[in-house]
């Protein structure tokens, strides 16, 4: 028998549904829908596009293969017939059919369906802000933006950008147009640091520093307050600043598009998402979702989330037409995995930051470390700061963040990590997890073993930490802190310059004499050890300890950090 | 109380106690007894030392802050200390001490234990061809060797190189003489292979293709027969050939170095290492043993095997380490998680290879993927292909190998493969596994992801596949299997050549004209359906099935994989 199956958007989970279900089932007739004429598209390659990096957008819209995915390549190439340039009204869930308007005809029709899926994506947030629509005003939400802004580009006529929002979009549109069009271009955050929530603030502050690095301004902790035209461009004022703009990037943000599914009187979650189980059934068992529009539960923290990405929305597209087709594939939920490039570095995370863990109630602390990605002797090796979020009662590692250049390393380390974390894993299990190892590409206890060492010590108590707040308030200021005392394990040439500026406040004893010098150590202050990555200092701690002297900190990560955090203080 | 620990070997897994040791136990007296004068060096990196990337020995020796690993900076450092250059005679595990011998002066004396720590290592093979202990002849077995090879070709005396051994450090050598020296250079292998066992046979061939590109002969099934000094040079003989040699390296694999311990009746297993428990503990509780010399259990086949790795040489010294300071730590066992450069490749592996599943009694097969490793849009993409080995009747994923460009991409996803497999995960597992994603690093659904797709499908019967002997072997001689039809469903310009070549045995019907021209394609041959990555051969096998076309092959991998084994076939 014959099923009709009717789709409702075309761009990553729609098509992916419907192509894996005629593999399926070729016998089922499938139909997508979609109000517009592009369909099918990697919206994540979007800003690549704006930047020049992909040249046309067809590429965007094409197979691996160089084929366009247009209407007729589903209908030749899959058997799926799609209705472009047409708005869904509603579902009648009693009749079981779908209707619709062609937007270029204004003729009303309807499709019945035996299964529906809702694959309607997400909708770019738009804060109150007067003058947020105006024309100069662009949101990253589908290819006709795209391509509006980069003939705005092409025509020249851009020399200062705008970017509102600092989370990924907003972070990789300001790269595309500060680096390959040279636009003086700002990002204005709301909240205190880029990449709020997925990111703890030392890894946002290493990639705001970069961002800095590359001639963008960011201004964080700052609201928009009005956005005006003025003589042909753009002026944003925001609680503290006045910035001239020629284009302006909306991207605060995106919510789930449920109202169809809402309307219908399917189950809508608290963040917005239609509610699925993990077949991705909605509350109707005849009409399934998939992408952006759904909630799904969080693997670490167990509570419902929107985790709108191009890869998540094909995997649950997989996994509705395995179950349209009779194939009990479950989703089971999502880490949070996510990576980005910015200029010469990539940040990336997966799991929970340490203040998304904190909030969950999670007894959560974290350890920061800053090894090589590959063997100090092997000439293209580079340091790749990582963060481990762990739960002190369970031993359960929570969450892994990652910044480093512009390589696979930090992938390498993310993915893996997503993999132990998706499957509950402990610090243990990161201790053991046996990466590949060879000097090109590791060392012989990979950063990330290295990471969760760490943290098996810190959990045991025998690593106490310092974290970066405390000590750079301390270095603007150490007279504030008469009781601490740094205490610099480098090389004496390297601990130099801190050693000069901050006098009275900073002693150095290289690491290989600290157990001969050791009575030279005050047991009245406390100790802030420091180094270039945080071993040394770990291992210097332990043996404070072990002679009596037990008031010590490390600095996690250590210069390493310090000096891609480069604030105001570093001695010149 | 004061505890004296003995720990036999300084390299890799000695060194890692002791300093794990000392961290956790400051009061131990800690001794480490090696037979040399160069101790805790990174002996993975000799090949790079030899190929002139790494210029000074002593880097491989070094701190990752570059203070030289001697038996000063274990005494000053770390609290421990170090006998070199001598040797154990044997242990006296009733009266617990250690009798050894100074190899400078002659000098006998003993240690006593409260715990010892055998770390001996693993000695190369030695096979007994006449000459293999000439003085051209060297083994990658410590230092002194790396230091004499590299003087050798600093004098310029070297102009032709013969490997015996195409193992990972075989390569490895091969590619130093080649790359930096341009010695003339051959790799000898007496299995049919390369990298035998670790890799199956489809990308062992890929890596020697491009060996040979960078001009490395291999010659595989092929037995040295003696080594003869000739003139100043030397002259290798097989059972095929005579190859003169300045230089020669005999890489056949190592065993482990348990005579120690076996004279000293600790039970030794069939592989050859000291027994231990999951604590490192051998058969004396008052021994433990880590790294090269002992036996471990493999997480994927459960048998007991050699994994001699200086990566897991140091998670184990960390395990024996905590062991005895009173923390329960396990070691659960290997997946047999490797890497190696090669030129501007790298191949890589996790978990068992087809070939060693088979032999493990699984109900093993594989399938093979050549999908891009970032957006196809994206500049710096490229092809990985990637196998994965799985069991058909409880779906687990038994192992995975991966061949690609010298980047981290192949690495990123053999350590998510070693994290899953590790914990047993399941060809579903794979498919949900949650990669990061943005174009610059991956594509929306992961070629490890995408990979396990077609594992399911193979598994479920929506994937048949024909092997590249098989295929091979026709190509070669098409008319010995008349019953074949090759269905290349790339685009005309790229399937043109084929079919001129193999006229009447080569039919090309572009991708997306597949359905309409479904009636050209013959119902009395067997199809061998044929693209470049096998997506788009899997898709049309879906289709021809559908419509009663069922006796098709899909060629998994396709063109990516032939153009990397480009046999002699090949049309120009």
């Amino acid at each position: 028998m014959t099923k009709d199956i009717v789709i409702i958007g075309g761009v990553a989970a729609g098509p992916k549904t419907a192509c894996r279900l005629k593999r399926l089932d070729p016998k089922a007739h499938i139909t997508i829908i979609d109000q517009d004429n592009l369909i099918s598209y990697g919206g994540c390659g979007i800003p690549y596009f704006v930047s020049g990096d992909v040249s046309d957008e067809k590429e965007l819209r094409s197979t691996s293969f160089h084929v366009l995915r247009d209407t007729d390549f589903f209908h030749n190439a899959k058997g799926v017939e799609v209705l472009i340039r047409t708005q869904v009204r509603n579902i009648d869930r009693r009749h079981k059919q779908v209707n619709f308007t062609s937007l270029d005809s204004g003729v009303e029709d309807s499709l019945p369906y035996d299964k529906l899926v809702i694959c309607t994506g997400s909708t770019p947030n738009n804060p109150p802000i007067p003058g947020s629509n105006l024309a100069g005003v662009h949101r990253i939400s589908d290819m006709h933006q795209a391509i509006a802004i980069k003939e705005k580009l092409a025509r020249g006529k851009v020399s200062r950008a705008v970017v509102i929002g600092a989370g990924a979009i907003g972070i990789e549109m300001a790269e595309s147009f500060a680096d390959l069009w040279e636009i003086e271009t700002t990002i204005i955050e709301f909240m205190p640091q880029i990449l709020p929530k997925a990111i703890d603030p030392v890894f946002a502050m290493m990639l705001t520093h970069h961002l800095q690095e590359h001639g963008v301004q960011v201004l964080v902790s700052e609201g928009v307050k009005k956005i005006e035209e003025a003589g042909g461009a753009y002026k944003v004022t925001t609680d503290k600043h006045s910035l001239d703009a020629d284009i302006i990037i909306m991207a605060v943000g995106v919510h789930p598009r449920s109202e169809l599914a809402g309307e219908a009187g399917l189950l809508v979650g608290a963040q917005g998402g239609i509610i699925v189980n993990n077949r991705l059934q909605t509350s109707d068992p005849d009409i399934y979702a998939a992408g952006d529009c759904i909630e799904v539960p969080h693997l670490v923290s167990g509570e419902k989330t929107n985790a709108p990405f191009g890869s998540l929305a094909n995997r649950q597209g997989r996994i509705v037409a395995d179950n349209l087709a009779g194939i009990p594939s479950i989703f089971p939920g999502v880490t949070g995995t996510f990576i980005m490039k910015a200029f010469a570095s990539c940040i990336g995370c997966t799991g929970l930051s340490l203040e998304a863990a904190l909030a969950s109630g999670f007894d959560a602390d974290s350890v920061i470390t800053a090894q090589s990605d590959r063997a100090h002797f092997f000439p293209t090796q580079a340091v790749i700061p990582l963060q481990m979020v762990f739960d002190k009662r369970t031993r359960r590692v929570l969450g892994v963040q990652g910044f480093g250049p512009m390589t696979d390393a930090v992938l390498a380390r993310i993915d893996s990590a997503a993999a132990l974390i998706g499957k509950g894993g402990s610090v243990e299990d990161f201790s053991n997890l046996e990466m590949a190892y060879a000097p090109p590409f590791s060392t012989a206890i990979d950063a990330l073993n290295a990471t969760a060492n760490a943290a098996d010590n810190l959990i045991d108590g025998r690593l106490r930490t310092v974290n970066f707040d405390d000590f750079m308030a301390w270095m603007d200021k150490p007279e504030s802190r008469p009781d601490w005392l740094a205490l610099d394990v480098r090389h004496p040439s390297d601990a130099k310059l801190f050693k000069d500026k901050f006098q009275g406040h900073w002693l150095t004893i290289p690491y290989i004499e600290v157990r001969q010098r050791a009575a030279d150590i005050p047991a009245d202050k406390t100790i802030i050890i420091i180094c270039d990555a945080g071993t040394r200092s770990s291992e210097v701690q332990c043996y404070l300890d072990s002679i009596g002297k037990t008031d010590s900190l490390v600095l996690g990560g250590g210069f390493n950090i310090m000096r891609r955090i480069a604030p105001s203080w570093w001695p010149s």
